[in-house]
């Protein structure tokens, strides 16, 4: 028995969602326009349904998509399977995970998985990046460095001239850095360049956030053809469903969709944040497809189950520099007018 | 870097078959009741999509389907996930899975995965399971034991007393038995009560074959609590697309529709071994949505080459007992008189 996942606790997500307004997990509320899905589902036919997927299609097309050859990516369920990927083969026993926190909990989840130490560095108390403190913490232990670009829940972000000293002294000591671009799209500066200069960079993305998809499970993970190559062979066979394959291919096909996307989510949020700010409320609205803000006093865990109650999920944080703040995840104007309505009826 | 990674050879699947009548993979050549498949689909809306997978409305009904508990079934990315699943868990590095030869190739390559040996007992020269060799390869150093019920590329099952024998001898020396029943409905005795007696047993099941869903990636995991929680906590928080979930909780609700898929494979099947033996062809057809046959000579490798030119996908074996015979995937039997037609013009 792997003593590992033995000791492991995971988070397990077992109440139904799907009648509620889904503001906790930062997915698209509204998702994709009706006429666009009803176009893709039109190929969904019974022998497509019963066909093993087949990937090469969706590879040939993100990697034309990020300026990189076909071998340089590799499709995944989700970024969260080339997380897992990346820790199974890149990962070694005993030595350290470093990363920021807050940020995405399934990097502690995975170091724990993989048998690793997971060092956490503290953002700054003005909610930036500890980028100094983050490269002494840096060292010969070190196996794998997170940076999320931008980071979640906070969604700060990295300088280039930061991301290359990250990526220099992990490089320096044999470490990996996986750069998390699940919020790219949101923020549209990238450190995929970086895979030009240095062979220790895997940066992931996602289908989940603005393509709407995050339901199918698509994701995929771009790096040197050495590191993808590894990360291909750890895989199963057939890791990703044809369904989620032929919608992710559509969508790159339409860039015009992903524009509405991404427009439409940046006027909801907008639009939130003066609703939130005019009723005084103290808003921390970076990059990424959400917000934080702080109810008064120490209302926000009753905030969240208020809400719950009329079918509104958000998430509050128990402790540490978030301690007190909601986030929200953002979205068409019409589903922020859902919240807002909802919120100041609970407030 | 994982060593076991670096080292392991892994099968690329690069072609597109969606053009072709694929027969090499047993899948459903057909696959579902068009109407079914359109009614499923208007199931499937923007929100849908975008909203990340639930699935435990799926492992109720499955574990009701199977009649156990609803913790004791994890649903899982095909039954395929669930083998990697189970090694990653339960595969000690060093321990050695053992295995009859043929069988479904990706046990050795998840034995290579995870650091394990990979022992193999053939077949006997009649093509039955060498069931005492199979329980005298059993020993101390015995981590996982895999049997496939009916076994695939050759269908051969077990009985009753020689599944109890293999558990037993198994969990004398402390190794897991992994039962897998992807071909179950075609072959409807299961081994699922084991588990009312034995703790050390995970019985595996996947919607791709008689479900005719491979494209959606979906299977399920069936053991003890105890075993179903070890392979939940090594799982990515969302493996299964939600799409595929939703198809699966349909066709559960749908014996009619389960058993005109196997009617209609096994009318195929059976039309499709007259045509073969009446041309004089040594069949063997034993269980599963799948038969043997050996052409003339030592034609197979030509017979599946000149195939392909036609668009019909078959599959051979360069060694071992099924040197010379070809394996061809069977269902409703307007698909095998295609087979038929295009086989006969190459012959």
């Amino acid at each position: 028995m792997n003593e590992y996942i033995k000791n492991l606790y995971r988070v397990k997500f077992h109440e139904e969602r799907d009648q509620v307004l889904r503001l906790d997990m930062n997915e698209s509320p509204e998702g994709l326009p009706a006429e666009f899905v009803e176009e893709v589902k039109r190929k969904i036919t019974p022998e497509f349904l019963a066909t093993y997927p087949q990937k090469n299609r969706l590879a040939r097309q993100v990697s034309a998509h990020c300026g990189l050859q076909a071998d340089q990516i590799t499709i995944t369920s989700g970024s969260d399977e080339a997380m897992r990927l990346a820790f199974q083969c890149f990962g070694e026993q005993g030595k350290k995970v470093v990363t920021v926190t807050p940020t995405f909990e399934m990097y502690g989840v995975y170091a724990g998985m993989f048998g690793m130490e997971h060092v956490s560095v503290g953002f700054n108390a003005d909610f930036t990046i500890p980028v100094e403190r983050l490269l002494e913490a840096i060292d010969e232990s070190t196996g794998i460095v997170v940076i999320l670009n931008p980071n979640s829940p906070i969604g700060a972000t990295y300088t280039d001239d930061e991301a290359h000293a990250i990526v220099k002294k992990a490089g320096a000591v044999g470490a990996l850095v996986l750069v998390d671009e699940a919020y790219h799209y949101y923020h549209t500066r990238t450190f995929m360049p970086l895979l030009e200069q240095y062979e220790n960079v895997i940066v992931l993305r996602t289908f989940s956030k603005l393509c709407s998809i995050a339901g199918l499970r698509v994701g995929y993970a771009a790096g040197s053809v050495q590191l993808i190559d590894y990360l291909e062979r750890s895989q199963a066979t057939f890791n990703v469903s044809n369904v989620g394959l032929l919608f992710a291919e559509e969508i790159l096909k339409r860039p015009d969709v992903m524009e509405l996307q991404r427009v439409a989510e940046l006027e909801g949020r907008k639009w939130l944040v003066r609703q939130l700010e005019g009723a005084g409320y103290h808003v921390l609205s970076l990059e990424g497809n959400f917000i934080l803000f702080r109810p008064r006093g120490d209302a926000a865990r009753d905030v969240v189950a208020a809400l719950k109650e009329r079918g509104v999920w958000i998430r509050d944080y128990s402790s540490g520099l978030l301690e007190g703040y909601l986030r929200v995840s953002t979205g068409r104007i019409d589903y922020m007018q859902r919240f807002w309505d909802a919120f100041r009826a609970t407030d």
